[in-house]
């Protein structure tokens, strides 16, 4: 007498979808079956692809479809600066400066105590071994200039700064509580210029 | 150098949910692999399946994994009484009630012409034939009290009216347990216009 149970798998596993709440998932599953069945049959063959091939590069932790990262591979990239990001979109935004050529470490996050996010979860035990490979002279902390970025940025300062290396930050050119993604690339250019020394 | 095909095809896929923008979409593709792989497997199964077994009751119109649904098929439904609603969820809302015995129709939308959707895009002569099968008595149209459901319940009731069959639209009203004073004053009007004898 109810609604059939693929239908309802369907409403069930689009909650999985962050800010998707009961009804927007119905919403969402009755536009699919209703209107885009093409758009759907895309999504689940992309998502199924993306989990089969996607992986964390070995080097800088953002998602890849190789062990190492093209970005990684390139000889002509800086390998003594290590910019260190919250997610790939953050990434993004400083290649697109053009202000910086050396290379990355993507956190995959930020240290959120709330939930349950500590040194441990962000796996900060793989940028310390990558940015002591014995190459890399200086890591440029480039995480958010919010609360728990900068909680982040502070405390891999302390445990880089105690193996030695030289940590810098991204000047406050970025805006207090900005987030990268919403600062145009001028600004965060003369931050990346204007970085100081942890 | 950009990010991995791979992932940009998620991104892109996500954008055919409804009100999912490529903010929001590169969001939730990175929680999904990052944090939620299981769910974001359990997604794409899902989706395949209903894309695969759903298909519309060819009696109510609603999904179903089997030509005819569960409730069709039941012989203990008064098949004399059709209520016509939009979408699935109105149906459940109106079979929550246990006031209503009889069969539906679910329309799967609206007419609505701003959106290019009209009586041939909802298929209304679905439920012209569904309705004049000989033992339809009375359409209960319970469309939204919104502008395009009226629109709709209007439409409908001429066309059905025109082939003889008795046709109702739910009452409007205050709401049971309502006080006046909260109720708008277009609905008290109504109601009064809509007073039953005691
Ligand atoms: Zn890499
Ligand atoms: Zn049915």
């Amino acid at each position: 007498m109810s609604s059939p149970s693929s239908l309802d798998e369907l409403i069930d596993a689009l909650r999985c979808l962050p800010g998707v709440g009961p009804r927007s998932a119905q919403r969402m599953a009755y536009h699919l079956l209703q209107r885009d069945q093409r758009g759907a049959a895309r999504l689940a063959h992309a998502m199924g692809r993306a989990l089969d091939v996607l992986r964390h590069c070995e080097r800088c932790n953002t998602f890849s479809e190789t062990d190492v990262c093209a970005r990684c591979a390139n000889p002509r990239r800086d390998a003594r600066q290590l910019c260190v990001v919250e997610m790939p979109a953050d990434l993004a935004v400083i290649e697109h400066t053009h202000a910086f050529d050396g290379l990355y470490y993507v956190l995959m996050g930020r240290l959120s105590p709330l939930d349950g996010i500590g040194p441990r979860e962000l796996k900060l035990d793989k940028l310390i071994a990558r940015a002591t490979d014995g190459v890399v002279e200086e890591v440029i902390l480039a995480t958010n200039f919010t609360n728990e970025g900068e909680a982040t940025a502070h405390t891999v300062a302390e445990l880089l700064g105690a193996r030695g290396l030289k940590v810098s930050r991204l000047s406050r050119g970025v805006p207090v509580g900005g987030e990268l993604e919403h600062v145009d690339a001028g600004t965060v250019a003369q931050a990346l210029v204007e970085r100081r020394t942890f």
